[in-house]
């Protein structure tokens, strides 16, 4: 069997998330195992790096498949490309070997966060960002970020109530960049927990609102209970950047 | 009677273009009529400085309108804001003398064109962009520009079969930005016939993909003829920028 990986990028405004959910079409996986099953013409699915929320981005999902297909990857490309919804773009399609595996590999992601900063909402950026009109402290949240890098337990910061497995991550990086009235926040690291993104998000804008202290950050880390972190921002600022492989 | 100038920025993929047509609500012009109407209690028009077409969309639309309402503009600017759909934003609002008319007193615009120039299509970009995939000389597009530069007859770069009213038009500038694969073509003037952007947009890609010599732009200007002229580029890369008044 050929194992073929791919890169996608999608606008995820009109569907309800990265994992196919039962008959319906209103998923990116959906979509893409219905349309290779075509063109394979065998039932096909396809295992990602991991599942974004309704309404998450990607500009750089990772995806594989197996398939017993002899056809040219320029071909394959071509047609998902072509009959594809434009919103969900096939960027890359390569042959790998037959051990890799899309999610168990992954070594690392990179996430951003948008938000709008603005009194005045934007027509444009209103799907892909979090229009946020208070004031934000950036020195207060830039140091928020540099409590938040690191090797840390994450429980806290997730949406998960317990896990049996280790909730400990490295966050390797997370920094800001202002453009006009748009903040991109973007989040490096080993892993990432259920909603773990969105809850580090909201609580870096409630220290940059001065609605909560840069001491929350310890206090959830010690006390790894959710509650004491910020609120979850909504899932159209967010977009899976890239998923890194050794 | 009060006049008030407003700045409104939208995204157009959802309307048939800026003006009122019957009873439809899928124009902008419809759509803030009617909140406004609403909000002032009489029957309320706008003026715009110009007619976009369906898909093309606004940063600064410029328009006024007369009222007897003697609400707060903040007030009247929250109203707005908050009722008008998520996609439509009046970004300021102005008391301006009532001899003020959006229309008449406008002295030149700014449009921008955004192509996205790559082979791969961009699931971001669909709305707001030409996708067309062909390489592109930058060189020879910007010698097209230069020729475009000035004060011209643009009949031939123009919709119109023919006009009873001045068809010259002084263009001012018009400048070629690329970042990575989106290239945005700002062109700037006392004003523009119908479709004249377009028309001008597709003659200029056509010079730049070599499908067209740079001289069919002087054949153009002498003929006044629109077959010499290359094809009107798709709506959806178009934005009407901004709206000089003296």
């Amino acid at each position: 069997m050929r194992n073929i990986k791919m890169t996608i990028e999608y606008d995820g405004y009109r569907y309800l998330g990265w994992q196919r959910l039962g008959d319906t079409d209103k998923t990116i996986q959906g979509k893409i195992e219905q349309l290779l099953t075509e063109i394979t013409g065998t039932p096909t699915e396809i295992i990602g790096s991991g599942r974004t929320d309704a309404g998450t981005h990607a500009n750089g999902q990772v995806a594989n498949f197996k398939t017993a297909s002899a056809m040219e990857l320029k071909e394959m490309h071509d047609r998902l490309i072509r009959y594809l919804p434009n919103d969900i773009i096939v960027k890359k399609l390569e042959e790998v070997p037959e051990w890799f595996h899309s999610r168990y590999h992954a070594v690392g992601k990179t996430y951003q966060y948008y938000v709008w900063n603005h009194a005045i909402p934007s027509a444009f950026e209103r799907n892909y960002s979090f229009q946020y009109p208070e004031p934000l402290d950036l020195d207060k949240m830039n140091k928020a970020c540099r409590k938040l890098i690191g090797k840390h337990d994450f429980l806290g910061f997730s949406a998960l109530k317990k896990s049996k497995k280790s909730t400990v991550r490295t966050i390797e990086d997370i920094t800001i960049h202002q453009e006009g009235n748009l903040l991109r926040f973007t989040f490096t690291g080993n892993g990432f927990l259920y909603k773990m993104v969105r809850i580090m998000m909201g609580t870096i804008l409630e220290i940059g609102a001065g609605s909560a202290e840069l001491e929350v950050i310890d206090t959830i880390f010690e006390s790894k209970v959710r509650s004491n972190a910020g609120m979850t921002v909504p899932s159209q600022g967010l977009f899976l950047d890239e998923v890194y492989y050794d």
